[in-house]
């Protein structure tokens, strides 16, 4: 056994939403340990400079890497887009991404070559996931929608209530009338099998913000009503079966029996962190350090 | 007539925000123009440190300075709390935050002297209502409820829709709740009359963010179904009376009969604004120039 084995997992976001990506992580690699870093003071990252983010995650990653961590989660969508290959190139330890592997896992997924984006303004508008796609599968077509009010809603606690049920149903129908699948006044899909049975439809939904699998339900429902039947492709779950096979191969897993631990950093308000928190985990975050990042 | 008084005023906030101020500002004061500065490179100020406030409201400030404004107006809670004697002492010309004036205005209106504030978690943790109201009536009582949402539903465009209306009337309940006027299950406020008669019940609600008013008739119909009156204070209204007093007072009015012009700077995206601010104004901001602050 390798000693380097035994370190932590480090894994940061500019704040909460990367939680959904320490719980995939934590279900996929339950014998390891994490160190999760939420920049929650310089929150939110998307409408910042390419220079900024840089900057920011590079001083995230560098908490983490003081930690002795064996390989770093860049558990959220601005900073993956914008400083995955500075972080790469800086520190000499395994770095993840989040947009690389969620995208293969779509393109694995998809059978019409079809596939859907929703994400946060900033991250549609960088096209960061048109041309990770397009990078992978040069013939798949790529539809992005940008759903605002989700990150707000999962902040705010507004999960299983009938405002977020309706602007979820919202945002999935304006979606599916920009790839005119439907239009105005209809309430589903029209000729929905055959256009499946073409391969001529959407088929696979990136969550292209870790907010998002918060809600995972709601957006269920609504592509249920709609008579849309999509393959959800989760960030979290994407990188985790990425990371487990790069542990794996480099003989990097924890060969524990016990299940591993947590630990959290914040940059802001640590009670804030837990009680936003408790969204995004089965187990809520407990004993949140605060930290200063300059 | 005084060659200063032709200048114009200049207005700024870290967004669109302060165009419910502006509006409020041009329609007391018809004959003025106008120059608003929206940051909203750096937009929210809410979550940065005190420091960094007042540093951003200087140079917002500076930009309209050396366009030789004859006042500055911050059209913004989160700078008016933080900047507003710094900017006093760096500039030599009248400087209005939108507190103070909306404060008088609540303290001038209430019979009770139980008045109640409205805002953005920031501003509400912030206390800077309860402090400015208590310097100007020492026995009045101050509620506050930070309504979260508020922001994200107008910036979104979702004033007019379902989910707003839901969500407003929920913080407003939880407000009345908070206040021991309602409790759980109760659909209205029992015993009203009683107790406005008694002097006993909040009678004068802030709307302590310049996003606001623009929710103006879901707030109204919230209170409305709760059974309970209040006067609204807006701070665009309240801070136009007060720069109307201080113009009149220094002979500094513009003297014209023909309505006033008003231009727009932001250090983002002109598009974006132009077309979030349709929702806040009667006339949609035009010709938005794009300016760098550093």
């Amino acid at each position: 056994m390798n000693r380097a084995s035994e370190k932590a997992i480090g894994v940061f976001d500019s704040g909460v939403g990367g939680l959904t990506v320490l719980e995939a992580l934590r279900q996929t690699l339950p014998h390891e340990d994490f160190v999760y870093l939420g920049d929650t003071a310089r929150v939110p990252y998307g409408n910042r400079t390419p220079q900024t983010i840089v900057r920011y995650a590079t001083s995230c990653a560098r908490q983490l890497v003081e930690r002795d961590v064996k390989a770093l989660v860049i558990a959220c969508n601005t900073a993956s887009a914008h400083a995955l290959s500075a972080l790469r190139s800086t520190f000499h330890i395994p770095v993840f991404g989040v947009i690389e592997p969620v995208s293969q896992m779509a393109v694995d997924v998809s059978q019409s070559g079809i596939i859907g984006v929703i994400g946060t303004r900033a991250t549609i508008a960088s096209d960061c996931y048109r041309r990770a796609i397009a990078n992978l599968s040069p013939t798949a077509r790529v539809y992005a929608q940008p759903c605002p009010l989700f990150v707000p809603l999962v902040e705010e606690g507004w999960v299983d209530t009938l405002p977020a049920r309706i602007i979820v149903k919202t945002y999935i129908g304006e979606f599916l009338k920009s790839m005119n699948l439907m239009q105005e006044g209809d309430f589903c899909v029209k000729n929905y099998s055959e256009k499946k049975k073409e391969n001529g439809i959407i088929d696979t939904l990136i969550l292209g913000c870790t907010h998002y699998p918060v809600l995972r339900d709601a957006i269920d429902m609504a592509l249920n009503d709609y008579g849309v039947e999509v393959t959800l492709c989760d960030c979290g779950v994407a990188t985790a079966r990425a990371l487990e096979c790069a542990l794996r191969e480099g003989e990097m897993m924890h060969t524990r029996r016990e299940l591993g631990t947590t630990s959290y950093l914040v940059t802001d308000d640590p009670e804030l962190f837990t009680s936003i928190g408790r969204s995004f985990m089965k187990q809520p975050p407990v004993n949140v350090e605060h930290i200063d990042i300059l």
